[in-house]
């Protein structure tokens, strides 16, 4: 199963919405239970940097299948600095899965503010998935 | 000059409209004068294979400054293989830069059906900035 | 806004002289707004390693809007070690955006030398910019 | 031996000239004899593709030892399209060997303009070595 690319389009509009609430600017992107890009919008003065890295941080979630921040605390111990070498990962906060009915059908990611506040905003797009 | 985001989805939106309207499902990708993702919309059973070919046509038309069309229509000519050679190109239609008064602001980048359904979308994508 | 070749061209010869005046060897690489390259020059005698580290700084400090010197710095603390797996980041000092009436117009990286060194160049290169 | 980036300034500044002379903005690169760069500069309003190609030119003329020319002549010829599939090469002209003394010491490769308008700056730029 996988986010429609209406449902896609909602999930970016809430993180956004958020990401305007808390004053700051995002790349936001979502993808696919495969893993492959469905939507994304860079909102106006979010830093280029952003682009490859919320695709990264929506990829990572739904390829591993949880969010981007158990990485993020994973590598703050110092028994789990391999982290930093498994495929794919990006050990950040602000990845987030989609699940719907108990099925994965994507994930979000959102970059380009604080690790809290991309993370934040990311909740808040997943919320309109996620029960 | 860039695009705006605002601009960016409306573009994405009319486009998918045109695509909607003559049965098509399309990846369709908004990048800023300096080639940057801005926008992406995937629809709804789109093949995967348009994700990184919209993105790449727009791509193309923003930093060549022109159609892709150019470049596909080079390569039917013989005397114009080389095309072929030249980085960051791709020689298919569907990608058109967005120009508002006189300056290029960015480009849209249509693929998932035939190249002129494509450029079909592109156009009306396109019309919602250049007059 | 871009920084012009004319502005760059400047840049990097400030940051040359510099990099005589303290007897080392450096690439130096000027990008613009969107981190595409505007301007590079390699010292006779600098590392070939330097021609892509130069750019890569100079791209990350255009993109990240801020000194790599914050990422080099943020890794040698623990809890910062997941900026390692941020996608376009290099953790080295070296890279300074320049900003012109409060807006970003491009960066300056340079590399070849101790990087305390090549961060000295990159002030030198970026104060004909920055105020 | 390798043209000096004294040498290389020389002949981007005299390439830049005649693309100014003739009306044209273009992105100029010069590369060692190993197709490494030596100096780069991209004129205000050069299309951004040309930042590769015209290394790429560049490369290509260094590493194969003679004028990127011969590329573009080759795939005109039914006889030579497997031109295409060597790695490295670029089939457009304005990439053309630096030679003192009868030795290779590096290559200038020039891009942005119509295909005969880069190698007229590519020549005025080689002549600056080329005797």
């Amino acid at each position: 199963m996988h986010v429609t690319i209406a449902e896609a389009e909602k999930i970016v509009e809430a993180a956004r919405d958020k990401a305007l609430a808390i004053g700051t600017q995002m790349c936001i992107a979502v993808v696919d239970s495969g893993g492959n890009l469905v939507a994304f919008g860079r909102m106006d003065g979010a830093q280029l940097a952003s682009i490859s890295i919320s695709e990264h941080k929506a990829r990572t979630a739904a390829t591993f299948r949880r969010p981007t921040r158990v990485f993020e605390d994973g590598i703050q111990r110092s028994d789990y600095k391999y982290i930093l070498s498994l495929d794919g990962v990006i050990a950040s906060r602000g990845g987030i899965p989609l699940v719907e009915d108990g099925k994965l059908i994507g994930a979000i990611g959102c970059s380009g503010a604080a690790g809290s506040q991309d993370e934040a905003a990311c909740k808040v797009g997943a919320a309109t998935i996620n029960k």
